[in-house]
């Protein structure tokens, strides 16, 4: 019997889609890594299902690529030829909310955007929230360890994540599903399988911290004419501002293309920088009085030149939209997005240096910068004009050869998949890839979960 | 030769003790479990010191057990007859204070309080903070995931460690000094160091994240009526409280034992809880006035029937020196502490099933509750005349057994070590256990390091 056999007696041919059954979605996630058919789709309905196929397929050594809602920007949920997938796509739903605790049990293809709306529902926050919230499925957010945009506040996924359950390759459901903040009782299993790209295991549902749902958000773009003014205005609002949400910072290249673009004006002149503070707040005027309170002793101090408060959602939106830059996709067909992290007072400087580096090799680029700056995360925005797969890899080599020379990290929220693979040692050690090949042999020794992705291959 | 002249030949006299040359100071952490003189104990100077001496360990099948402060309240760092012990404490210090990131970089031998103390000189909290800060070190905090005082705000240590230093069994030097909040490139080895008690390597250097240091605290006492109002506040008190830094409960018995061993009266009359409220403030009378607004508005929702702000330090001393119970200890010779975590609803459930329990097989016992709720954390404090070994063990039993039965955690701080480790299975399923065992061999092939800690012995 061949493994699709196997697979197809134990689970139904409703379950297992092969060769035309096989819709274009299964093919690629967001990034640009290329497109490939799987050897077959699998939907399981449940966890029992999830096991049984990891148990078949590992008997045959056949490779698996877990898939959630394949927005991915690094190829990490793309088959290779092959490759059977496993989507989650069947196994949604929130299981349990528990409001004492303030916790909530979801099943690993719950879309994001649907465990947001019914923890709101019940009077919480879900802080994990990113651009992709409404196709990105939970499962796919802990295997990432999405970042997004409330990570100043609430952390990264990894920090909101209490408890899992996951199937290891041979079958095993290791259930972890810890609904306390304190519990040390041995290795913390949890933390292995998130962040680690499907490589380890599948998981199959989890246990989520939720928090207090804010009742308004107070926002205010600033213009900063330093850089050490910048990362003194983090300072402070950190020590402030109690709930400060946000802290997003533009070189003025960015503002400029993106407040262009959409045709606003916000300031009479430029300035090198613009942040956005955002903070939670709880509607009151007395809550207001203290954020402008806040911000006329920054502008007093010399750390911001001007600064807007947003007086409507409208207000707010208007400036986020300059943010989120999606005008400059646009207009910038092909536009690459190099996202790595730095030291926060270094931010700059690499920015300079990168800049300088990528015009050298390519002087006709547009290169801008933009930045969750509170999480040392920095975005590189490079668009040259009908690049050759050698040109990317030459964007790559130069920025993440700068990076290393940093002690930066050439993935910040995005993972490694195969995009990044094999500039993994510009980030981690060798004694660390090591120590990763020595996991994961332990926990899936014949190397069927998700082969090719995040590990370098032995050369 | 034997492990000891080869240890000698490679560290010196001065660094390899042994015989008579043992303080009594290496014979037992904090826990009760018994004293062991080990085989010998070395002081390593530094990371390379470490790694020469585990990797002469490593060749000679000599088990090893990492010590830190020795202030561990579960056996961990004590030898067993023929361990040879590594002791931290000359490799003390911190390397580096980065202000701009709002991080310090510091030698595991660092004693925790002077790791604070440097990180307030530098303008920043250092968020870890426990009753043993004089004596325990950073390297011991990580490898028991310390928990403490400040966890509702800040998280406990495995949140506030961005990168870390370990030395393998066979003497691999696994350098992952990570210094950003987001770093997303393969698997975080930094988490399963921490919290495993030195099973699988020791630690030499970590990063730490620093917070804004706050520049006043205010602290309420509350009575309060029924365990779901204490809930409630607690929801309200997160919401509303933005820097909320504490919320500590205490069940009436333990509440009482404690005011009037102090001499100390609050309220006018008994209530079933007592909970401290405190809030990390800026020091004007804005906030001071949010807070007894806050509290005003608890009292007129029915949340609270009573409540006392402190007006000066004296008076917060005065509530926390309560909830602290030292005299608890003494009046109550060989008082035992359990710590366990449940879901935050279902505390009280537990203490009331947990009394009922005890007081059916010791009739005469004293048995009090009190907890950082907000935590999900869990303290019951037992005390019987004369205990033999097979009454305590009795008692861990009777708790232990309720805490399975409500998914409950049998260590929420302190660790598993030797006290815990045999009850393992009453918090973590087989599965989980057989993975720890897989990964403790792929990173210990050998099994020198701290074997017969955490994880269960093969029966
Ligand atoms: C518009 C847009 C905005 C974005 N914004 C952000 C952002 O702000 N921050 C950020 O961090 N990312 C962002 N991303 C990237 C992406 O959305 C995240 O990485 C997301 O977490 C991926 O979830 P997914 O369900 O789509 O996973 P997939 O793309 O399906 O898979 C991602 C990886 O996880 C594995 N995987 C998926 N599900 C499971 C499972 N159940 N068990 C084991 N392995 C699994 C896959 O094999 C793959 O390696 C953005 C993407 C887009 C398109
Ligand atoms: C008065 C008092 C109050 C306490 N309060 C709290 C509290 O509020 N919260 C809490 O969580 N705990 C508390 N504890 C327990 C204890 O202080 C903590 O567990 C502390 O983190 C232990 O640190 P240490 O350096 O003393 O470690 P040790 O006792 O020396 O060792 C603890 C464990 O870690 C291992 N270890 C130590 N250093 C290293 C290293 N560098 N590398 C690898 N492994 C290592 C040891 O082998 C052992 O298994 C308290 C203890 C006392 C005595």
């Amino acid at each position: 019997m061949t493994v699709i056999d196997d697979l197809i007696e134990a689970l139904g041919t409703e379950t297992v889609l092969t060769g035309e059954a096989i819709g274009e979605r299964y093919r690629s996630d967001a990034s640009t890594t290329g497109k490939s058919l799987p050897l077959a789709v699998l939907r399981p309905s449940n966890t029992e299902q999830v096991s049984l196929a990891l148990a078949i397929c590992d008997r045959h050594r056949q490779p698996v690529v877990p898939q959630g809602g394949l927005t991915g920007l690094a190829g990490g949920a793309n088959a290779r030829g092959g490759d059977i997938a496993i989507s989650l796509e069947r196994m949604s739903g929130v299981e349990d909310v528990d409001t004492a605790a303030g916790t909530m049990t979801v099943l690993a293809g719950t879309p994001l955007e649907v465990a947001q709306l019914v923890a709101e529902t019940a009077g919480f926050l879900l802080p994990i929230d990113l651009g992709a919230r409404g196709s990105c499925q939970i499962g796919g957010n802990l295997s990432t360890n999405a970042g997004g945009i409330r990570v100043i506040r609430h952390g990264v996924t990894r920090d909101n994540v209490l408890g899992l359950e996951a199937v290891l390759a041979d079958g095993t459901v290791l259930s972890s599903l810890n609904r306390m903040v304190k519990n040390n009782t041995g290795y913390d299993l949890r933390q292995l399988f998130i962040g680690s790209e499907g490589t380890l295991g599948i998981i199959t549902r989890c246990v989520l911290r939720l928090r207090p749902l804010p009742a308004a958000r107070l926002t205010a773009l600033c213009a900063i004419d330093s850089y050490t003014h910048v990362v003194s205005l983090l300072k402070s609002a950190q020590r402030e501002l109690a709930g400060l949400s946000a802290f997003e910072a533009m070189w003025e290249n960015y503002f400029r293309f993106n407040a262009e673009a959409l045709n606003l004006t916000f300031f009479d002149k430029a300035t090198p920088f613009i942040v956005i503070i955002e903070q939670d707040a709880n509607g009151s005027d007395e809550d207001k009085e203290r954020f402008e309170t806040f911000l006329g002793k920054t502008f007093e101090d010399g750390l911001v030149t001007d600064a807007l408060i947003a007086q409507s959602e409208k207000e707010a939106r208007a400036f986020w939209s300059v943010r989120e830059g999606h005008l400059m996709d646009q207009l910038l067909p092909g536009l690459i997005n190099l996202d790595v992290s730095l030291p926060i007072g270094q931010l700059d400087d690499f920015a300079g240096d990168c800049e300088k580096a990528l015009f050298a090799r390519f002087p006709a680029a547009h290169v801008s910068f933009f930045g969750h700056v509170g999480d040392s995360n920095l975005h590189v925005a490079v668009w040259i004009e009908s690049p050759s797969e050698h040109d990317l890899h030459e964007i790559d080599a130069i920025a993440y050869d700068l990076v290393r020379k940093y002690k930066g990290s050439i993935s910040a929220e995005h993972g490694i998949g195969t995009l990044k693979r094999d500039f993994l040692d510009h980030s981690r050690s060798q004694a660390e890839i090591g120590v990763m090949r020595r996991i994961k042999t332990a926990l899936d020794p014949n190397g069927i979960m998700n082969p090719g992705k995040v590990i370098p291959l032995r050369s």
